[in-house]
């Protein structure tokens, strides 16, 4: 069990939230190595925390629990969860925040302009209900689960409980109808803009293993992209490659696509395959 | 004695000063556990701090020790103090930074719409004032206590030396007049806007333990809210209800109060007391 | 050797990548204490970074490794290199973000007005340039070496290995023409603008020891000071004194000099040295 606790939350910095949590954390294991991953999540946006989570979850060392508390629904029927992958934990309200994680594991789960469902997930996932009040401060507040229940949860995680003590098994779990590529009659894949970065760099939903082939030309806005670069500063204009996260990105060498092609979360990019 | 240091200034992350700061610290304790709690408070806002200080600090373990820089006055006259509750160690410029942790311990010292005042502490509460500079870093810059005093005391503090040598016994503090609800004669009760967190929700000065009962009908800036909900997601406009910190709060599920109500810290929000 | 371990970033707090870099440390030497030093450096902007780092790395303890990845031209062939000073480990782009450190080693690489060039770097210090893959993740995404080249090679670094097994000694880095006071026939000294803070004082290139004598007038944008002061709280106006970091700034009481004096980085500032 590895005592390193990540945090992701729509927070802020600006609020003291964050620290009631770490303090929380540390009161009961003063171990706990802590690393903030993303606070400044949209207000209430879950499928951006999902996005900005499955960026970075993977480079974490085996066991790490990864806390997310993105939570709209604070102190109604939504579920709190502990998922657990073959990697690490993951402690979250039930409400589509770990859409992308369980997306990693379990392709069936990859749902298209369908409503919020139940995934059932298969191999290698298991999941528990939070519900073993005695791991949780004491009263709980009913607008801050991430202070009183969620904190106090990876906490005892990370001193070695076994993850079925803090509740009961659940084989599904909630996740959002993400945006996913679609491929056009004449072979074309239309995907979108899921993410704009600090670089103004935009990051698709197109994977590099949904390219079978590199001879591509790619449209976005009117604009046409030839081929994929390999490095930003390839060229110095406009170009697409391979982001470090495996997606497809646009960007501009030294300035921000966003701003140079007014682009926005949702638009599309469509890759054309060329005639060989 | 724990080694949890938290550090609360209005020097943003834009700037190097937090890391100097944290630099000295682990240069004279390598084992310090440094915990960010709010480095984005308003400039020379002291009284922000005060608030944002408030909302964190109860949440850490036993012997956790809390450093505030919020400080215009930094290198003329004000002193440099340490205050010693029975769970913690606050090390802050004497400038009424420690307003809200001394009335959580002494309501005496609570004041309404008076100028600045010294504040006799009464049980439980122990303080010195910062003087003996051979724990401090040399020489001192007089812009800049937080890197060259209130870090090195933090850090020696939380190597287990007792709090009193490091300067002489002090029997007063300066407590700033925050703002304080006031009941009218028609027996109802006006709070202010004291803080606006990130998702927009007004938290207010009045205190749960202010409300003689929950049927109460709240105004604020010509609306009038019936009776206090549960949770943010308990009704799908305007709601007010007791907030994680124990304050009255104005709140609307999704959206921004502050957007909606054109609200301002500062504002009145009045609690009518319904008749049974 | 310390397992402290800084980053300095243009990858804002926004986005995942910062903590990617910490999980990669964390699974090499899981004792590694990462710290902060500022992750907002505006897009690409090498000189802000260097600048900024110079302000901080001199607190930090005798070992410490400093991370700095703001690399416009990552994946392209600039070199990645560990420079070695008396006091600590620089890991960066060889691109000029350690163009301050090494002047505060090395005077003679301290160029004006010229291009960009090859410093050979004197007594004291030592570099390499990063070549030996078998540190690196692998693959190495050509857009992100901070997470598969610097992180790793940091986190190696604070286990003990000695930095020359990362690759193969190197004799000059490239050094930025960053801005230098110059002298006026008349004797005055003319500096620039190189830093705003949070608070709005202006930071310039004119250290204190450029200043032979402290009877001065210093005149910035049709403004004339008279003498140096203490702290910021001496005056009530305009004022000069020697910042924490040993720079000349420039500073309003309360207010924003920046937006008072509408200054911008760049902008030049005459100190007169008064006659007798």
């Amino acid at each position: 069990m590895s005592s390193i606790i990540t945090l992701t939350t729509d927070f802020s910095l600006n609020d003291a939230y964050v620290s009631a949590m770490k303090g929380v954390i540390l009161g009961i294991n003063p171990e706990a190595k802590l690393v903030d991953i993303c606070h400044t999540i949209k207000p209430q946006n879950i499928l951006q925390a999902a996005f900005i989570l499955s960026t970075a979850y993977e480079y974490f060392p085996e066991g790490t629990i990864h806390l997310i508390v993105v939570d709209p629904g604070v102190g109604t029927y939504r579920k709190a969860v502990i998922l657990k992958t073959p990697q690490a934990y993951f402690i979250a309200p039930d409400n589509g925040v770990l859409s992308y994680v369980i997306r990693d594991f379990d392709n069936k789960s990859a749902v298209n302009n369908e409503l919020q469902k139940q995934a059932e997930f298969s191999s290698g996932l298991e999941a528990i209900s939070i519900t073993r009040s005695e791991f949780w401060r004491s009263p709980v507040s009913p607008t801050f689960h991430g202070r009183d229940i969620f904190a106090p949860v990876a906490a005892h995680l990370s001193l070695g409980l076994p993850f079925s003590e803090f509740g009961e098994k659940i084989t599904s779990l909630t996740v959002l109808p993400y945006p996913r590529p679609y491929r056009k009659p004449d072979g074309s894949l239309v995907g979108h803009i899921i993410h704009i970065d600090n670089f103004g760099n935009l990051i698709t939903d197109i994977k590099s293993s949904d390219l079978s082939e590199l001879n591509v030309t790619i449209n976005i806005a009117d604009r046409f992209i030839s081929g994929l670069s390999k490095t930003y500063a390839d060229g110095n204009s406009l170009i697409a490659l391979i982001g470090s996260s495996g997606y497809l990105e646009i960007s501009v060498y030294g300035d921000s696509a966003s701003d140079f092609l007014h682009a926005h979360i949702g638009d599309e990019v469509t890759v054309n395959f060329n005639e060989k």
